[in-house]
């Protein structure tokens, strides 16, 4: 039904593309090498056939999703074991599988073993003494258990003080002794809880000779390992439907007095001795490690959904045709339209612009993690005020550009099999996870007032904030450069304008009697854009900086093109916070006109290379996974190819027609 | 398992609400009667029950959803009929049942049966002879016959001249033959069409005596009305899963040669005589009643949804508590955050702003229409204009104001049982449908370009545009004056200006050598940035004027509370904004101070009242259908309730662990 055959329009877009695609490939992947690792371990997983369905999974009831996905997850760890063993490949191999596009596009909406790898072994690693470590990690390795990681409540998130579950140390018979005491107590939200691990690690207020330490972790097994039935006093379910990882199997768990031996407490750090003597922790800033760890991940699984969503949306305005603004003229590609590429062309540059601020926060936080080893915590505050801001705005502004994706595409974005609504579903979630947003931003603004602090006492600023210290001293801006460059440094005087205004009002309204707390929070809604835009200036400098180093490297044809994805990225930015830049800056009418002209100017000329950067992302139809985002262009044929795998279209008359319509059309229901 | 008693802290909020939430809610209804009307209305079609799932719909697979549509659909005609002969009810009683929040949560996710009332039989009232009417109105209006329309085609939407199929007359035998030459011909989206209407009506192109007229309307019997099965030539199916609505069965349909009779094309207007003369219709803008008809009740949807959203996070939030920012205190309730605060409130005042905007628009919509029957078109352009516009903004800000409110509830606004990933679902689709929101904006914008040069060529300007005049002839702005007045004042010199921008930058740009088209597309952006302006101050300006108007009709305690309301409104939208106003208006860095000072005190002003203000909305926990919003605030033991009701918790091992897991856990997979 789908022709075998190229699309003429996004063939016609190939052929005229100017800048050669492999080679940007290449550039994104980290070189020739990584690029074909990656393809061949994507023709290794998918040639298993693991990620084809029968019946597409949106068709599926919820149990049936389960039950899918439980399928999948594991014909896909059997599959790596067997890989494993075969080309002796080590756990890089195993995570670059699992994780990343590849590894959703196999497991879908989302695997209840996911957090098995992501959290459980981790925490093993992280957490227990050599002891454990020995008596856990192999046997979760072989996958004879499977753990998950329960932490979050139904009445606690964030805040991880207020959790409520304890964990009473029994020193007559050596046990700790698991307690919900209310509902809000339960467990709520981990992935794989629900029906699949049979043990978890969980995290518990720690009581001991009457004194509450604070949450530690303790390994809990929930059911038994031959019948998988749930042990006395678990109490354990799904938190039932979402929407989207429906797949993930989120559990709750309330536990009625469950006692667990000793040395079933993560003690690698504090210690509860046999007698309930309570041994603190040397350093309690170690757990940061992991937190940041994950955010520093997210910002990159957020430049594979933003590049997923932009590659469907941009493919198809080039093979849709709408309207006929000019007469006796065909009906353009939409891609034609200003509008559209508006839409579209910020996200292509999104991509590279966080791909760019994940590699160079993946490199900060490999060395301060150096550093932490070798017992120097300097940069851990600053790194981790970056993590949270980081991980709010690449969050924040990849659920937005899917969104906008998916509205490009009109109603067909609306259908399933767009996998638009799908990635947003994904992306969306971020927002929420490893932190709710606001609460990051407001935690990078806690950072950002104690530097400005710092800063107006002499003291000497970490580099991502030392900016401060020109506007603290009361500088003067100079005069707004209508450059690349010069809006960079405009961007750094926003944010350190907005800062300086947040804790003026802050002392300002502590002055008129309020206290710090309610004159912080009064200035809240500041704070969180003093924080953004601190993000934005970093976001900004650290792409145009990275693109011009790289920009010596390649081809000058591929230069051109990343230099216009910087422009086109600056620019837009710029045009969005003209308020701030008329605030902060000298920026004038004329630079703004100017602006406006460039930008548009930007968009006519990358029109020419949208197919070009798209493909460039180098996504596999079976990862794209989407009838309008195909590498051939034939969305049409494909949408109804999709459409014709719904179950209701195998049947000419539904049996509801005969059991309500047909009576309620004679009168007779 | 879910208490019989109100939450403390909700019961706190209710005791210190400073107004009558019983005279909001009347107000809102219009009258102490219509509340009493609306109430009864809920309690008539609630008592029935046919808005209870067994299981909840969110757990059935599609072809199940589908099946519970048809029941509940059936089911609560059947009632609709009953009533209307119990009570002699008119079809206004009828339609309130249907529209609205009621029949969306009586019908939950969409329904099959909603375009034969929406579009079929008003088609045939617009566009059928009275000999049409007579045949098939009728039958209709019994249900004896289920119709849907058919416009919008797989490969065609916004654009209607570019549709394809073709209904030729033929003469020899006094029919049409309908046909789809392409796959892009196939109609695709109609509700009800893939299996459950038996008859459609179809817009086609006209061709007879070899020529092409256009688009006309045309009446095809589908299915046998005995037996459901398509008749011949007729291709019709589902077009699979979507983000929301999966109730609605939309459909796609193609013809291969399918001959109707000449009577069943729809005759009021254009007509076909027997030997294919073709007789054109008298005006081709009457046309444009429905589409606008349909447009303004769309902005009394956003109304709902947005009631709805805010609702339940803002009842969440007094639930809710979180943190400790002062130590030795208890966690506050997440309503008492500042940045929360900032989530809720715009939404409240949103609901109340659209609502005055849709009274207001549909009033006009009356006159225009009376003014139409006596044969007066001159206002036709501009309710046209505003109808747009107002379509664009209001699903833009409901979609954005729903999703705010799910993730102001954190996890818990991602469960399905929060209800507002649904009716997120909803209403991001009314960005697409009925007009794409872009074309929607531009559409606008050629009008206020167009009136922009009446203006300048000293004409007389309708009054929604009356206040280029102004600009056009150069006037200096007056000072800014920061007070409610003075900002809208600002936003109509922002939108002024806006629209003269861009008649002078395609102006330049077509002296430059670019044809008018093109220079309209390069400015499109811009163009659609000045439509969004034009419609701001109009949403500003009149939700403005009508509560000075209101105040004066309620309670001082009521007054003041709305009137702290639009002053929110007004002054969120002139921070949102202040890039505009510092562009087109002499707004200063002092007044842009005390506008952020200003919005953070009617914050704090508004917030004792945040219950009470959604309370006012009056929406029933059957209609609000969420675990987080119930009037009682047990929030966490209905969602556990919620949870407990998934199939996968009606047993304790799912098979996929004897089937998948236990393998893999073995080695034996």
């Amino acid at each position: 039904m789908v022709p075998n055959k190229i699309n003429a329009d996004l063939q016609k877009e190939r052929d005229s593309c100017s800048f050669n695609v492999t080679e940007l490939t290449n550039l994104i992947d980290g070189g020739i090498e990584k690029t074909a690792e990656r393809k061949k371990r994507e023709e290794m997983a998918l040639k298993e056939g693991i990620h084809i369905d029968e019946v597409p999974s949106v068709y599926l009831s919820h149990k049936e999703k389960y039950e899918l996905a439980i399928k999948k997850a594991c014909l896909l760890f059997k599959m790596i074991r067997r890989l494993q063993e075969e080309e002796n490949a080590g756990m890089e191999n195993y995570m670059a599988v699992l994780g990343g596009n590849l590894g959703s596009a196999i497991l879908g909406d989302g695997s209840p073993l996911t957090l098995h790898y992501v959290m459980f072994i981790p925490t093993l690693m992280g957490q227990g003494t050599v002891e454990q470590q020995a008596h856990w990690i192999g046997r979760a390795f072989n996958l004879d258990i499977i753990g998950t990681y329960a932490q979050t409540e139904l009445g606690h998130g964030t805040f991880v003080r207020g959790l409520e579950t304890t964990a009473t140390y029994d020193p007559s018979t050596k046990e700790f002794i698991l307690h919900s005491p209310t509902l809000t107590a339960y467990k709520w939200w981990p992935g794989g809880l629900a029906h699949t691990a049979n043990y978890c690690i969980v995290m518990a207020q720690l009581h001991t000779k009457g004194k509450c330490h604070g949450m530690h972790a303790f390994i809990v097994q929930l059911r038994d390992e031959e019948t998988h039935m749930p042990l006395p006093g678990i109490k354990v379910g799904e938190i039932g439907a979402k929407l989207g990882m429906n797949g993930t199997n989120n559990g709750f768990l309330g536990f009625d007095q469950v006692r667990i031996p000793r040395d079933y407490m993560l003690m690698k750090n504090a210690k509860v001795l046999e007698d309930g003597t309570y041994v603190t922790a040397p350093s309690s800033k170690l757990a940061y490690g992991t937190m940041m760890f994950v955010r520093v991940m997210l910002v990159n699984d957020m430049c594979n959904y933003m590049a997923k969503a932009v590659t469907i949306a941009t493919r198809y305005s080039a093979v849709r045709r709408q309207s006929q603004p000019k007469p006796n003229e065909p009906e353009p590609q939409i891609l034609d339209y200003v509008t559209q590429q508006h839409k579209l062309m910020i996200g292509i540059a999104s991509v590279h612009a966080f791909r760019t601020c994940a590699d160079w926060l993946w490199q900060m936080y490999n060395n301060v993690t150096a550093e932490l080893e070798a017992g120097d915590m300097e940069r851990l505050p600053e790194l981790h005020a970056l993590s949270c801001c980081l991980k709010a705005v690449s969050t924040s502004d990849a659920a937005q550009c899917v969104e906008r994706c998916r509205l490009s595409c009109g109603g067909h974005g609306y259908m399933l099999s767009s996998n638009l609504p799908l990635t947003y579903g994904l992306v969306t979630a971020a927002c929420t996870y490893e932190g709710e947003n606001t609460v990051m931003l407001l935690q990078t603004a806690r950072y950002l007032v104690k530097a400005w602090q710092q800063a107006a006492g002499g003291q000497t600023l970490p580099p991502t904030v030392s900016y401060l210290r020109e506007v603290v001293a009361g500088r003067r801006s100079p005069p707004f450069d209508n450059t690349i460059e010069g809006i960079v440094a405009g961007f750094y005087r926003v944010a350190a304008g907005k800062i300086g205004a947040c804790v003026a009002q802050i002392e300002k309204r502590q002055k008129t009697g309020m206290c710090y707390e309610d004159a912080w929070n009064m200035t809240s809604v500041q704070l969180t854009s003093a924080s953004e835009a601190h993000c934005r200036a970093i976001i900004l400098s650290t792409y145009y900086k990275e693109i011009e180093r790289q920009s010596n490297l390649v081809s000058p044809e591929l230069a051109t093109v990343l230099r216009q994805l910087v422009d086109l990225y600056v620019v837009y930015w710029a045009l969005q916070c003209i308020g701030d830049l008329l605030r902060f800056t000298s920026i004038s009418e004329r630079d703004i006109d100017q602006l406006q002209g460039w930008y548009e100017d930007l968009l006519t000329r990358l029109r020419p290379n949208a197919v070009g950067l798209v493909d460039a992302f180098d996504i596999r139809d079976e990862i794209l996974n989407s009838a309008l985002g195909a590498y051939d262009g034939n969305a049409y044929e494909r949408l109804m190819a999709e459409a014709m795998k719904s179950p209701l279209n195998k049947e000419p008359v539904n049996q509801s027609f005969h059991q309500y319509l047909k009576p309620l059309m004679q009168g007779k229901l």
